[in-house]
């Protein structure tokens, strides 16, 4: 196995558990490799840090596998680490879905697996990971016995490791639209054709949350996507409910949601812009008890970031002037490259410019079955906020 | 009324909504004034800031409770405050029981008042507000016909404000020993004697919260008061609960609560301080599945701030210790003197002192009816964290 030696200064990033090593961190190499192997990676003065996988043509050269010399890269590790992570998710009730394995925070850097009941989607995004499918598959066989396995590989993420972007069945060909259930309700998923994996998980457990600011409510929801947030708010006790996204895919699917759980006559659906609409009607006077915004993350660069700022702040103002004095705003951000801190600031300038004087009811993150490592910042992504409106 | 004019260079806090003006931050005065009267303050240049109660002999020399100088301050605009903030609770399903008014996030200052099922609990923390006591007592008369009112105003910040400690019936006379219900549990509140207003409302969702984290545990909770959180670790289904506090009078309470749920036999309570035990049972080799730390405050000055850093960061390296590899610490702080992140990294410095990994699992503040302005730091003080540590 080829050795990677770190240059004399480590950062503390490395120091302190992250599994990223950046192709300038690298001093010395010893030996050959091909691009996905695993190597073993050292410290200048000779000391083992870690073990993982290196691609010379990613930013990020080397991720490690494990910080322990003893444990070795095989099957049997793949096995051990999925199901490990499955332990944690049985034990926090996250059984019939979940994120079942959340990448750096599961130790399996670059994979994502979502469970949806018999079903699971697969995502490996470093030409390293990629190397271990097989090992991964047959892990997640041996584990679940599942009636489908399908690769959402179709993410441009991909390219910057020197991978096409793909997906397809990983098993026996199977129908791809399934049905899942949460928190009572049931849900249309379309695996093949859905956003990431299909489906939003990570707002689980913050759906439920809206059930303390919709009851009677007369209820708009931006960017509903497939109408989740919608449904639950039906569930819970509101009044009326319409949902706007601007993906005739994502009206369809919400309209059949709908019909699904038996709220056709209180979830409404319309497909139209949401940055056009919300600010005509704000000029119309039209008023909501509830506002939800749960939109995409509008950048995917760190260079675009004021791109992101603008998008949230304009959203967040026009949904507190859509809002009856004492009404509540329930807003959402998905990107990491938004730190929560930073999300705070945008709500309050949002409500400094709409002249509204706001109180926090609740201010969460994802659902733990996407557990959160500290050193590792992107684990920490979604922003989930309910502030009272005056 | 008075006139109280700013000095000219307003500070942001009170320009961005704070209610407090400090003596410091007052010029010209004009006309006279009892402690605790109504005065209206103003701008250097005569433009009206707002409205409140004066005491010279306090640091905080006004507490505005209103900025609309329509808005007068008599028996009507108490009740008013009053209902508005019960049908806040009302709408977020805090019913019978909740913290009705939390002092500025309610914009009532200094006040405080916790409902009991039919019994309500007072605090008037300023001078101010104590002579409005009478009619928030007809407020609250007019709007709930309580059984019973009571007056918890035995705490040490009375006389910073030149007022004695007192406590006692602001109705007929009651039983003070009554029984709350929670999350399907019962409680024995003690009003006359139990800490602060009788009972830690402030935790009602993270206590449902732990839920997730104590099924078949062998469950251990330091600081455990009453026995709360022990009590809904035996309703979640764990295996055996073991309760320490140093206080008599808690571990006694406790031992009836657990009666009273009929969990006598999965919950045990001793009452030992917590500090000598958890380190002599980490050397004693004991271990725990979840560790539960709900400790005091530690300090109650901005002067102590490193005693009370130094007693969590001990206490939480300890209960690490005390924990199964893959086991659940369940952590809280209480205090407004250490903010969030000053938290979370005194339990990052105990995890690298116990030479532990940890992984966020939830991340909470207080129940929602303990409402959080931003630009009123102090409203925010609950600190919710469960971390997975291995």
């Amino acid at each position: 196995m080829a050795k990677i030696f770190l240059r004399k200064k480590i950062s503390s990033r490395i120091a302190d558990g992250h599994p990223w090593i950046f192709g300038n961190e690298i001093g010395d190499e010893d030996g050959a490799y091909e691009p996905g192997d695993i190597v073993d990676v050292f410290s200048s003065n000779g000391s083992f840090v870690g073990r993982g996988y290196i691609n010379p043509a990613s930013q990020i050269k080397v991720r490690l596998l494990t910080r322990n010399q003893q444990e070795e890269i095989n099957d049997a590790f793949f096995l051990n680490r999925i199901q490990k992570a499955w332990k944690y998710r049985q034990k926090l009730g996250y059984v019939e879905n979940c994120r079942l394995i959340f990448g750096e925070a599961d130790e399996l850097p670059a994979l994502i697996i979502d469970k949806f009941n018999d079903y699971l989607v697969i995502q490996t995004l470093s030409l390293g990971m990629e190397r271990w499918k097989d090992a991964i598959i047959k892990a997640l066989e041996v584990t679940f016995n599942p009636k489908g396995i399908y690769e959402r590989n179709d993410v441009p993420v991909r390219e910057l490791e020197g991978m096409k972007q793909q997906k397809g069945f990983l098993s026996a060909p199977f129908d791809t639209n399934i049905i899942i259930n949460e928190n009572g309700l049931k849900f249309h998923v379309d695996i093949e054709n859905g956003q990431k994996t299909g489906y939003f998980l990570d707002q689980q457990d913050n759906r439920r949350c809206i059930g303390q600011v919709v009851e009677g409510a007369d209820v708009l929801e931006a960017f509903c996507y497939t109408g989740t947030f919608s449904m639950h708010a039906a569930k819970y006790g509101a009044k009326s409910v319409l949902g706007l996204d601007i993906s005739d895919f994502a009206i369809n699917t919400a309209r059949r949601n709908a019909e699904l759980n038996g709220f056709q006559d209180i979830c409404k659906f319309e497909n139209v812009n949401a940055f056009d609409v919300l600010k005509q009607w704000v000029k119309e006077g039209r008023r909501y008890d509830t506002v939800i915004l749960d939109p995409p993350a509008f950048t995917k660069s760190r260079e675009n970031i004021q791109k992101a700022v603008t998008g949230y702040k304009e959203i967040n103002l026009r949904g507190m002037k859509l809002l009856k004095p004492g009404g509540f705003l329930v807003t959402a951000s998905c990107t990491n490259l938004v730190p929560p801190e930073l999300f705070l600031q945008i709500i309050e300038m949002a409500a400094k410019d709409a002249r509204k004087t706001i109180r926090q009811v609740s201010w969460q993150t994802q659902a733990a079955d996407h557990p959160i490592l500290w050193n590792v910042p992107n684990t920490q992504y979604l922003k989930f906020l309910i502030v009272e409106v005056s």
